[in-house]
């Protein structure tokens, strides 16, 4: 059995799996940001008009995943199985769309890494031999995960500079497993650790989460012996303005200089107008990004080859109120063409 | 590329892992019923003596991880990854336990079926080449699941007779790849879909598992083209006295007798007059029963052939509190000698 690994974290794929049709259903703010024309569908209702922010998330998803499938023609009983992550305790949103789905089901918690956790693992299956399309899918919504995490919108509590709006958003993939042709492909997935860099501020996520970063892209190019060049685009997921340029400085200080190529989902999503603060956040984030605008990009080849670094912050309001730090993770995806 | 799939929902594995070390702590309860003399670890205190219920199930799983470490004379970093779930919020148990652990992390959740979900992603990642040695982890605990799901033990609640009770438990195990040689391996996973059979009593989780638990145990046998008499025990994790009747019931109708090698590690692990109602719940009363019992009986040849159904509750208090049904999962492994 020959391996897939080129190292401790990267996974290289032997038989790396299409990514397929996508699903990218959006929030109003969302829709009204820089990249609102890439969503297919963007409500101009926060609740979507259902009773409920849970109710609403999860009827995003749904939606994204069936966005998916009737844009590739197919059913749900085609798939081989369902992976899926969202923020809500317990990850409902994604039991009930999985519910809704009755595909076999995975479900996965990385935070907002689970943009990358699922589009990993779908292609760990497809390249081992496990199947031959897969969905995944994650979400987030502004109210559900602001009421959960902090306080309710209504409250309007006010949030400091630094801070990150959540991303009302889902976004849904097929992946398809691979073959012979052309076609935008996941060729690698690097995992990993859990780090803590002492931060214990649960509004100042983009520093939490940038040293997961930082380490994550290092063990890639270490690991797969490449330069930042060979990508077109070094994306992370929700880092924001602040984990941005704390990641820039994080990896200078490891060598690598990536400025001319870097960007991250939170900062691209909104206009400094709209008042996200530091940008976007949540699982929903990189998910329409990703799947809405950047799979766009690829596929009429204003890019080529990109490293999407989804990172995680690991904490509950529990483990916070009883004092400990924030721990964080960030996986890498790569998508090329 | 050769299909590892043998119809919908189940894989056999081509190059099927080892199910190597582990390690399994209980709590005081736990100790003191009738599998007390199996668990690596008993603790006479449900705090561990840590500050907080949460801290004390943290320290379980570290626990159980180091013992199935040192018992291999293995190191953390020997690992490729670490696969784990529990059932506090954002899955902090896991996440922080991976911090200890430093090993790529993939995070998973599905309630109480998430040990024959990191089981079986464990026995994937293997047989399809991503790694040599992987470690997995769940666990619960009585109190911080009952004060987060339900209500904080001090308050003394009174349980209806066919209500569960949250096992104090946490259970690891090290899989490793394949090759020549004589050992219990993790052979084939099953992964089911979600079901809703309209059960609302969140009291009464062992009659909404049930149907989960009987269509998968159905999904492998039509799949698998089996016999119940392939298995020499077919287990489910934690459905309890009512859950186990349900589920006997169920097969019976589609044509299964399991009755004559039928167990539940909810129903095993305590004694009738320690008061736990229907028996044990929790992501821990399967991770401790079958790493610490029934591997134990499979390694002295007790039994050659073991098929562990583990069921999940995807619900959480607030799908409840907004009237959803509970949604379940349950998911197969088997472990052959």
């Amino acid at each position: 059995m020959e391996s897939q690994k080129s190292g401790a974290h990267c996974i290289l794929f032997k038989n790396p799996p299409f990514l397929d049709q996508t699903g990218a259903v959006a929030g109003p703010k969302e829709g009204a940001g820089p990249l609102g024309a890439n969503f297919d569908v963007v409500y101009d209702n926060i609740k979507l008009g259902e009773k409920s922010f849970e109710l609403a998330e999860r009827r995003m998803m749904e939606e994204a995943c069936y966005l998916a499938l009737g844009k590739g023609m197919l059913k749900p009983e085609d798939m081989d199985f369902f992976l899926a992550g969202d923020l809500m305790n317990q990850i409902t949103v994604s039991g009930f769309t999985a519910l809704a789905m009755q595909v076999p089901f995975l479900g996965i918690y990385g935070a907002c890494s689970s943009l990358a956790e699922g589009l990993g693992l779908a292609a760990i299956l497809l390249s081992g031999g496990y199947g031959e399309k897969i969905m995944m899918a994650t979400s987030s919504h502004n109210c559900s995960a602001e009421r959960q995490f902090r306080y309710p919108t209504e409250y309007g509590f006010q949030k400091p500079g630094y801070a990150q709006w959540t991303t009302t958003g889902a976004g849904a993939a097929i992946l398809i497993s691979g073959g012979q042709g052309q076609g935008l492909r996941v060729t690698s997935f690097t995992v990993g650790e859990v780090v803590d860099f002492g931060v214990t501020d649960t509004y100042d996520l983009g520093s939490a989460m940038a040293p997961a970063a930082a380490s994550v892209i290092d063990y890639h190019f270490t690991e797969m012996q490449r330069e930042p060049a060979y990508y077109d685009l070094i994306l992370t997921g929700d880092l924001g303005q602040v984990g941005m340029q704390l990641t820039l400085e994080l990896l200078g200080r490891r060598g690598y200089d990536i400025k001319d190529r870097y960007n991250d989902c939170g900062a691209m999503l909104y206009y400094p107008h709209q008042k996200v603060e530091a940008g976007g956040s949540g699982c929903g984030c990189s998910a329409i990004v990703v799947l809405g605008h950047i799979k766009n990009l690829i596929n009429t080849g204003q890019l080529n080859r990109v490293m999407v670094v989804a990172t995680g912050a690991l904490h509950s309001p529990t483990t916070s109120y009883q004092g400990e730090n924030i721990p964080v993770i960030a996986h890498a995806v790569t998508l090329e063409k």
